[in-house]
């Protein structure tokens, strides 16, 4: 039984993977309903295959150049292997396969829903919430299945053939396999980025010419940009909302292992358990390989039985399927943990030596992330829900006009600041107390572990949405879209509070990726008291900021093409508003694509190019690998800090205008008074809401990927700037040092004489340091920190050391 | 000559004074003006006046309360002295009373430059920087004067009567010496976060009642708040400004002060030189000094002959002594750093060891910081000024509405944010490359040199704002209010590259302290890699943005205040809006110091909050003080990386906004037609007007308070965290140490018996270790630090290592 739990992962990955086929295959059976609709449908359908063939396209050059950038890497640092181009290419592959199921069954899901809603609330529930659950099972199996796949390949049968041998074969195992993980968040970049601008860029043009200037209300069929639209919430909603917890989801599993490894390495190198050797390493593929079956389960329980239900109720099922797999979660943390690790462990942590640790403190550990998971969703809802407190207050300051409402929803976004980092922070240090790094990325894992439960959820969102958009297009009956407008309601709310899953969730991977990144590279830890590491510090705050700037410009720039092409169909177009004249939505939807594609180049540019230049411009001029890794430790730290600060501010700000404005609909209490839509204070609720838009669906949720997808090249180039790199070579037989040290006075001089036997023959080499005795001691440790000997436990170490006083 | 050198500072700021009243006597002999005008100027010198006096009131509660928290820690913490209390009082008062001289001149400088330029337009601007450069001086001035007072008695009467000791007593003298930057950094937080408050809630009022509702021009006297209006510039742009800069002033030459200390440290304890042994400590008042007098000389350079003069003129003749100073600051760098510093010196550098480094470098690092001085307001001109890109680009985007005019805003905000960063992270690593921290703190204190002439510049713009304001509602020519305009024209660009001033003087202060706090502790550095650290950065990172946010509020809130009193004035006086009722501008003075003073709490409390509770609750908890150490180090990185960040941000969108709404005034080209005030185009700039009008005056200038307080009350807790309180001895005469370490295989096991004499009398204590032999060596290596011994050099310590191989 325990020598198989490797495979059980990836036996729960193709389970979930053909749940998800009988699911699709149910969702696809359901009546399409009529001409009208259908025809709306396969529009949507057709521009959101559009824009996939067009993401692929730039893909394909974009994998090609970073395969061959990894391949010369590959080629000339000899501790990385040429696998990590498989794998990159792999995880790329997976991730926009994911995406397209998706995208694919949410355009085909939406129509079938408006149908069902024709006759019943819970079957239009049920099939929307289906198409959820085809996307959370694709996105989640997909993710696990190929992480495993690659481990097993990796470890049983290129690195480690014979079983286990020692972590720094387990380092290559992950290092290679890290590649799997920047291929999956590269295409979270396209995705997630790109998404946002099509999204918005349709959305504002569609709203400017449409609704403004023209007067023809939401989800028109003669306004040309309308599909695009709807185009839009699929590709911004669905497709990235996806790719970025695919990504999320793999890079914690990954660092999770990593960590996982080390604390196999602080326990001596080698443990004994029925796992191989390698339970701590496995642990966290189990809690995914776990959560998969658990999000099965969970999304069961979503079904509501009344036709006249109402939010509450839909709210309710979605609340009863989402707790109950977060504490069946805990109780499958609790079992496999147990199982699973060493009843105590040793860690390392700094400035207190190594700590016992037993792995109940590790179940704990996993708490700490379920309690953020599901904190995070109330803090966010507090800030952007209908009717809380700082939503009432922006709608009272929108009686004093749009000034005093923008202040009001930015004030709002930024103070949300507070609980959301303070709960980060609390984490971090609680679950670090209890189990060390590894501690924190489990908890990562276990937040992670119901991903497919929180897409199944967040999807049926915008499905809802769309099936609203296609009942107005398709001029249904009142009733149909009051049932689509419940679940669209309700669907606002889960895209807010899964956003706040998805900041969560990108925080601790990027925590969890940063500790792995250390473990990586072989530093002591990022001193912040070195000037070039603050410096980098200061430059990683700086970049959310500049990359959420150029995110909202390329929205702008986006719309105004969009806003024109309409203007032009709508002008050139005889008989369109009249309705005899049909639109061109493809010319759209072409826009939308091309603009949103073109215009991620630059903040896409900005968020490989900045850790690249950080690691390999000072390498040209020779600074120490060491130092340079310390640096980019520091650059990494800041775009994290001030990236999970900015998503907040961004998201939280752009969801409670967007609160406010809806506020209007049902009317609110302004001083007294009564107001409703069209009132001045309506119209400066929708100023702040055009505001919000870029927020929480452009720049905001782009930061998920921006830290990710940082510290996770990080990752990739630690290898580079690990210590084993630097001596050139890679086969170390033997290592004799001899140590002498004479201390005069304050100063002090040691000689290192040292020979290395390199597959057979003996180098002898020598080093001189002279200073305070201080310093040639932190010279001594540099040396053999910079030489990888102080941690070498599976090559013969010789060492004499002579201390002289003088 | 060498030997009085300490004097020097102290003469040069006392010229500096005297030079002061000599010009305060002359501007205010000039022609006070007729009648109205000198009600008017009455009317904002008493406001002024009731603002200084509340505030006062409420400074002394608050210097009283802390005066006695230090009195406790001066009684538990035997490396403490009560000294500190005096300190910090005189600090305080110091502070105060260069706000006071300030808003005085200014108050009596407004009416006289309104007299002035109902002649001449030279004359106008000889007044107006006349009142300037009193303001400038008396800051600089007192600030230089209080602080090398202080250090001379607490050096030469009080810790070391005899002449040097030894670093650690003048670590006593600068500790003790933080006190009065503490004071003073104090009442900038009052002066620059409740003036900002105060400016911009009187400004909203009076513009939302009056100009919006009653529809009277700006600076009516018939506006009840009008009065409020114009002493709210002279509270925030001038008192708020001179006691930021003040605060930056003294602050940056103290850290560098300390860090010649720890230069001396790194030579060996002691350097033989012509300054008594303390050059290094020395050179940062001397530079000091030496600013004082280039200022005055500076100032002397601004004037212009031709009345038909334009704003190019004007600002050509600020240039002109702006740049001259700079120049000249820069050759007396020269001179003193190579007549003052040992022609080389040994700095420690952290893994690198120590480093020779020669005088010359110090010099370039001195260059580095006037660099960053001079850049960053070109910087900052480039993304607020009139005709340049950004400003076009918002007011392109007003054509599409309030929504797409905020976007831009924010947009140009955040991405100004990406030069400021690169050149501020730049010059850290320049001159830390140069010269070690000391290097970046003397790069600091170069660019402060200048203080004086930066302030005179800056305080001119509000003076000649009012001057305008005094011409409206004194009904003066056209052509009197035409001067003024010109001169406040060039007051707008000074007060927004004057922000970037003081932006960066905040930046490298903090930076500067932060880089003081470490050595103050004794910690080997701030590691990110222990996860309470890296929490406490997150912690750090959120509290700027919350800060901002409750600024921002408290605007609203007291703005609200305003408009209801004003409509009430408007309701109940009979005749007022015929200008036969007198408005109550009492009333609303009272108001806008009430609110003001009292919505400053909440932020002023997180400032001051936030590090006391993460410096003692661990405490409490028993957590090791070094530890703590380390964390609040994180929280002091964070909140400096962040609130450079937001400080740059909310300084420049405000800004842009600001000029885009200005830029209608004399209209502007959109789409090919020039469009002007009252046009929809300038709505939409407006709202965008009332967005930034907080972020500029309140939020954004109260983030330098924020990261230079922050980093002081750090600098200040320090002794208490230091190593050396965790003995709770003082008088430790020697220390014998036995260090036995047994290793067996992966274990070691280490004995530490060390007897302690303290007053005569021996203590004996035994410590045991176990763990891997690098924990063992890291936690023996944490046991010195922790008990002071590894730095012990005047005490006698013996120690015996015995390692013996199991």
């Amino acid at each position: 039984m325990e020598s198989m739990m490797i495979y059980m992962p990836i036996a729960m990955a193709i389970l979930g993977l053909i749940y998800m086929v009988i699911k699709q295959s149910w969702v696809m059976k359901q009546d399409a309903g009529d001409g009208k609709m259908k025809e709306i449908s396969d529009h949507i359908y057709e521009g959101a295959l559009a824009f996939l063939n067009a993401e692929y396209r730039l893909l394909s050059i974009f994998v090609f150049i970073v395969s061959a950038l990894l391949a010369v890497v590959a080629y000339f640092v000899p501790t990385t292997s040429y696998l990590i181009v498989i794998a990159f290419i792999c995880g790329a592959v997976f991730s926009a396969f994911a995406g397209n199921i998706g995208m694919k069954i949410a355009t085909k899901t939406n129509v079938r829903t408006t149908q069902a809603a024709r006759t019943s609330l819970p079957k239009a529930l049920k099939i929307s919430f289906g198409g959820g659950t085809v996307m959370g099972l694709g996105v989640a199996g997909l993710a696990v299945l190929g992480l495993t796949a690659f481990f097993i390949i990796f470890y049983k049968f290129v690195f480690m053939p014979d079983g286990w041998t020692n972590t720094d074969d387990m380092t290559l195992v992950l290092e290679t396999l890290a590649g799997f993980s920047l291929g999956a968040e590269s295409i979270a970049l396209f995705a997630r980025v790109g998404g946002g601008i099509y999204t918005k860029a349709a959305d504002v043009g569609a709203d400017l010419v449409g609704k403004v200037e023209a007067g023809i209300p939401e989800d028109d069929p003669r306004n040309p940009a309308t599909i695009a639209d709807n185009v839009g919430d699929n590709v911004g909603d669905v497709a990235g909302m996806g790719a970025d917890l695919f990504g999320s989801y793999v890079a914690t599993v990954l660092a999770a292992m990593v960590l996982g490894n080390y604390v196999i390495k602080d326990m001596g190198g080698a443990i004994t358990d029925a796992f191989g050797g390698i339970g701590p390493i496995l642990l966290p593929m189990s809690i995914a390989g776990a959560g998969i079956i658990i999000s099965i389960i969970g999304t069961m329980l979503v079904k509501i039985k009344n036709n006249d239900a109402k939010e509450a109720q839909v709210m309710g099922a979605l609340n009863i399927g989402n707790w109950t797999s977060i504490a069946l979660v805990a109780a499958a943390c609790y079992g496999l943990v147990t199982w699973m690790l060493p009843e105590t462990m040793q860690m390392k942590f700094f400035g207190e030596g190594t700590i016992e640790i037993s792995s109940m403190r590790v179940f704990f550990a996993t708490l700490v992330g379920l309690f953020v998971g599901a904190v995070i969703s109330s803090v966010t809802e507090y800030y952007t829900g209908l009717g809380k407190k700082p939503i009432l207050n922006i709608v009272q300051q929108s009686s004093t006009g749009a000034g005093t409402n923008i202040i009001a929803g930015l004030a709002t976004g930024m103070i949300s600041t507070f609980p959301s980092v303070l709960l980060f922070a609390g984490a971090i240090w609680g679950s670090y107390a209890l189990a060390g790094f590894y501690g924190v990325a489990l908890a990562a894992s276990a937040m992670m572990a119901t991903t497919a439960m929180q897409l199944a959820i967040d999807a049926f969102g915008p499905i809802s949405d769309n099936a609203g958009g296609i009942a107005e297009m398709s001029e249904q009956e009142p009733i149909v879209r009051e049932r689509t407008d419940i679940l669209d309601s309700v669907g606002n709310t889960t895209a807010a509070t899964g956003k706040g899953f998805a900041i969560a969730s990108a925080a601790l991977t990027s925590l969890a990726l940063f500790a792995a990144y250390v473990t990586f590279t072989g530093i002591d830890g990022i001193n912040i008291f070195k000037a070039p590491v603050l410096a980098m510090l200061f430059v990683g705050g700086m970049v959310p900021v500049v990359f959420s700037a150029l995110a909202m410009n390329a929205v702008g720039k986006a719309a105004m093409e969009m806003v024109e092409e309409v203007r032009r169909q709508f002008r050139d177009i005889p008989g369109i508003m009249e309705g005899t004249g049909k639109p061109e939505y493809d010319k759209c939807v072409a826009i939308s694509t091309k603009a949103s594609l073109k215009e991620m180049m630059l903040p896409g540019l900005l968020t490989i190019g900045f850790p690249l230049v950080i690691a390999f411009v000072p390498m040209i001029f020779g600074m120490k690998h060491l130092a340079i890794a310390e640096m980019l430790g520091g650059y990494m730290a800041g775009v994290t800090v001030s990236g999970v600060l900015w998503a907040i501010f961004q998201n939280n700000a752009g969801g409670a205008w967007d609160n406010a404005k809806k506020s209007f609909e049902a009317g609110v209490e302004i001083n007294g008074e009564m107001t409703f839509k069209g009132s001045d204070a309506h119209k400066a609720a929708v100023t702040g809401d055009t505001v919000g838009d870029p927020f929480k669906d452009t720049s905001g949720p782009s930061m998920n990927i921006l830290i990710k997808l940082t510290c996770l090249i990080g990752l990739v180039i630690a290898p580079i700037l690990g210590g084993h790199a630097d001596t050139g070579v890679s086969n170390i037989e033997e290592i004799n040092i001899e140590k002498e040290m004479v201390v005069t006075d304050n100063i002090a001089e040691a000689t290192i004489t040292y020979s290395v036997i390199i597959d057979g023959k003996e180098v002898i080499k020598e080093e001189k340091f002279r200073g305070s005795k201080e310093d040639v001691d932190a010279k001594l440790k540099d040396f053999e920190a910079s030489n990888n000997l102080a941690n070498e436990e599976n090559k013969k170490v010789i060492k004499k050391i002579n201390v002289k006083k003088g």
